[in-house]
């Protein structure tokens, strides 16, 4: 049984967190091991995103279970979230128990604010590039779709959350199974204006 | 203003709306122009996603405001709702008076149910192809991530619905505006695993 646990904070972007959502819940459906997903925010109260869709958290932080998998989303809400000692503290304790601690977007300077970044390779939001690269101790990269370092994984910005939660997928459930959650969710993009 | 409307029920597929919510969502938030982004659902009750997430809806049906756009997402709760009047009489009311009429993965079998799809090529997700054949009256392509008939735009499955939603902000608001979205949310995908 894996348990993966998905931060949520107000203007938090949606993507950022149900691309890998979806990518997570569909193995959890597939695999029928009673797994657990779980979305997780400071208080019970509704969570109001970055465009403004409204949703509701599973567990509190102080209710959260030990996560195998701590996944932190980015959005405008990171500039607030960064100085928010509870959510820090949850990352710090969270993180240090987990198999993998990974972000999508700008969730990658939650993560530094944590500790988890600090002397690593990591990624986040092309227009983010250089806010993390002046936060220090950290080597940014440019033009990934995600970082891998040990167990951090940071990927780049919103929708660069499903290629990373489809990668791990991989890692922890071998690659053949990654293949079929991605044909699942039929993930043979094509952008319609390239 | 434009304004879009994305249908929710319980046991929706996350990214069939959460995809073209962050597509939508972005464009309103580069454009803006007060356009509006609302997920309509029968009741005001919190919904509860296929894969186990919860959403709040903005709006119930009775609610609703005229629609620019009409998105109907899939999952396995459109093997209920293709049977609940309420749904459908609100999607052949909103559908009428849109613009555009969309759906992603099984939501083509909703906008079926409610008529839209009559005489019509439409997609759905790979593993619904034959049902929505036997629906009758309708030609039901594969392998396209998308299919454009007049004012009705059907994605495949899931994550195809980012694919269709790009498209479409292009056809409404123009290609170059369309390519300002996608890089905000780095749609630049790359799956890990091909």
């Amino acid at each position: 049984m894996t348990t993966i646990g998905i931060v949520a904070f107000d203007d938090v972007e949606e993507l950022d967190f149900a691309g890998p959502w979806e990518v997570f819940g569909m193995a959890r459906k597939l695999r029928d091991q009673g797994d657990r997903l779980l979305l997780l925010a400071e208080r019970e109260a509704p969570i109001r995103c970055a465009k403004l869709m409204r949703v509701l958290p599973d567990l509190t932080f102080a209710q959260a279970p030990k996560l195998d998998v701590l996944l932190v989303p980015g959005g405008v809400g990171t500039r607030r979230e960064v100085k928010n000692e509870a959510m820090t503290d949850f990352l710090r304790r969270a993180g240090a128990q987990a198999s993998w601690v990974t972000s999508v977007c700008t969730g990658s300077l939650l993560l530094h604010e944590a500790g988890f970044a600090r002397g690593k390779r990591v990624t986040t939001h092309w227009t983010f590039i250089e806010q993390l690269r002046d936060r220090g101790e950290v080597t940014v990269l440019e033009n990934e779709r995600y970082v891998v370092d040990g167990n951090l994984v940071t990927a780049a910005g919103v929708s660069a959350g499903i290629d990373m939660a489809l990668w791990l997928t991989g890692q922890i459930w071998g690659e053949e199974f990654a293949r079929k959650v991605q044909k699942q969710i039929e993930y043979f993009p094509r952008p319609p204006y390239t």
